[in-house]
């Protein structure tokens, strides 16, 4: 599942069938199986109004406390990236990133990690100390504190190197309500740049190319941006970093969530070309690829120019676009316009694309 | 490292030398491997004030938010416990009980959790169904809500079943003000109840023990049983539960973060004849041994008596016990006077004892 479960709706879907009954990868692709997954195991245990709104982050109503009226956010992600240092980024800074992206989409303000290692005995202790520098620098960069930690070693062979679940805490104020039910017709669609290069990256650098490809991850903390972006666009009404899935699985997300239908124009969602030419070469398709340094925002009409002025004078926004709206028909469903014209079904990732990719 | 770094002091210790410089169990023990480990790698990294307190939880004070007083609480733990199912206990039971115990031992009230899951391909989703059918137990017992959750899987053999690493949330008012770094000279210790039985019902749950040993785990919320002795025993300086390393090694780090000297009366520390029997037939300490249900408080000598009968009149205190006392001699040391009036040093557990312990 992503960071908090998707809303609850209708009766439990089965597990879905494998041949053992059986966690296999595709449980763990962000796509179609983990929120099958989720819906049948996870959502009917934990059912609560936070989990169940849906969001990457959960959002909690500070009521009982007097004098506060803000919301808590908080978020955790689990990172088993495979190699754990790639081109642009390694399993550390992406611990942090991760984590405080999910929290920033929420229209908050991140403020502390706590990071939970579980280390593979025989680790080499250098592998462990840049792990943990990248970690310090990317929380430096965000501005976030790493306030608690837990390490636990397993024996060699019971985990795979180093992984770091990290849980991210943020403050917003009750006036800000961003989150993926509040997508409306009329909107618009923006990304804050090119999709996909995190999950090449990561391929490239287990040498599964078999050429080599000259693309770094986008392994980046957004909250910054997202700052830049609610200052120019105060009624933004959805942000989300699209990761495992891609850009059509958190746009699946985000239409079920609402309630409403999403068109994409395919000529305008910005995809690096060194991307594009991997991803065609290996039949993948971009639009499901992981993003670690991008937003999807969805906003008013009014307000998309000046969110797309303000993104684009600044970092890890250069390249942001319009890349389509949100409509009242066909609810639930992403639609893909082609340049030729044709529409095509974007649908959720369905089995596992790329497995540890974050 | 538990869940919050010791607070540093001095120098950088070096990391712990081995024959390879790689990490070995012993990192993991919670005990002086674990402790170096944080001091060289994590807490100059991460250093700031929360984590340096070196609690098993990080203390926010909400400055900054207008109109709030108190303080944010939030412990992390990572849980790797082989077997996942074990008498009296299971690893979804743990990783709700370990974390809610942490944020309890700050004074605060727990409220949220979240849940890193990373499981490994092939694991039975029954196995699944009945690990989140006993966290969702545990938060009820606690009073808790598990408003965030995230999924990865990792291709068998990369993991062991499933690890499950939780953040927990909680809230405290200003006015109390407890943690490892208060306990004063004059101060009683007291143990909530017998010491030990976790290790034990673990190391019997692997078969390790080579005979039936009829002792279930501890592992239980403590957070009412935390309410109840603070109703008692307002002005109690320190609570914490003492997990890997046991009770010398929890000891050892509040006398480490206290300045303080402790002295245990050994024929005044409970532990269950079959824990007792089985550490002396495997040559174990219980003293060292893990438990997941029980607290040590160190509180003023005056309310010592009604903290004692508080808990003996409520769940999981029944065999509370008055064990030692704070002292200004021997500073960061902690002894135990045996019943023939010797007194030997009881130090940080050194390596490791027990791994996959929690």
């Amino acid at each position: 599942m992503k960071n908090t479960l998707p809303s609850f709706e209708g009766p439990v879907c089965p597990v879905p069938i494998n041949t053992r009954n059986q966690i296999v990868m595709g449980h763990g692709s962000g796509g179609r199986m983990t929120s099958d997954l989720i819906h049948s195991i996870f959502q009917p245990a934990f059912s609560n109004e936070a989990l169940n709104e849906g969001n990457d982050f959960a959002s909690l109503q500070m009521t009982g406390f007097e004098g506060r009226s803000g919301r808590l956010i908080v978020s955790v992600d689990s990172h088993i990236v495979k190699p754990i240092f790639f081109p642009g980024g390694d399993i550390g800074r992406l611990s942090i990133c991760g984590t405080v992206n999910d929290v920033a989409a929420s229209g908050a303000r991140p403020l502390y990690i706590t990071a939970g290692f579980i280390l593979e005995e025989g680790l080499e202790i250098g592998t462990l100390q840049r792990v943990v520098e990248s970690m310090k620098n990317a929380a430096e960069e965000a501005g976030v504190s790493i306030v608690a930690g837990d390490t636990k070693v397993v024996e060699k062979g019971s985990a795979d190197q180093v992984f770091i679940t990290t849980t991210g805490v943020g403050w917003v104020e009750n006036t800000v309500q961003i989150g993926g039910q509040y997508a409306r017709p009329g909107d618009i669609v923006l990304t804050s740049g090119t999709l996909g290069d995190h999950g090449i990256a990561v391929l490239s650098a287990r040498g599964e190319l078999g050429f080599a490809a000259d693309i770094a991850s986008d392994t980046a903390p957004l909250n910054h941006l997202v700052e830049t972006i609610l200052k120019s666009a105060p009624h933004t009404h959805v942000l989300r970093d699209p990761t495992r899935g891609g850009l059509a699985t958190t746009l699946n997300e985000i239409a079920g969530q609402s309630g409403v239908g999403i068109t994409l124009e395919e000529d305008s969602i910005p995809v690096n070309p060194v991307t594009r030419s991997a991803c065609e070469m290996l039949g993948f398709d971009p639009l499901y690829m992981a993003n670690e340094g991008k937003l999807i925002i969805i906003l008013p009409h009014e307000e998309a120019e000046s969110a797309l002025t303000a993104m684009r004078s600044s970092r890890y926004g250069e390249q942001a676009a319009v890349i389509g709206q949100v409509e009242a028909d066909h609810p639930g469903q992403v639609l893909l316009r082609t340049p030729f014209g044709g529409t095509r079904l974007l649908d959720m990732l369905a089995g596992e694309m790329l497995p540890r990719i974050c």
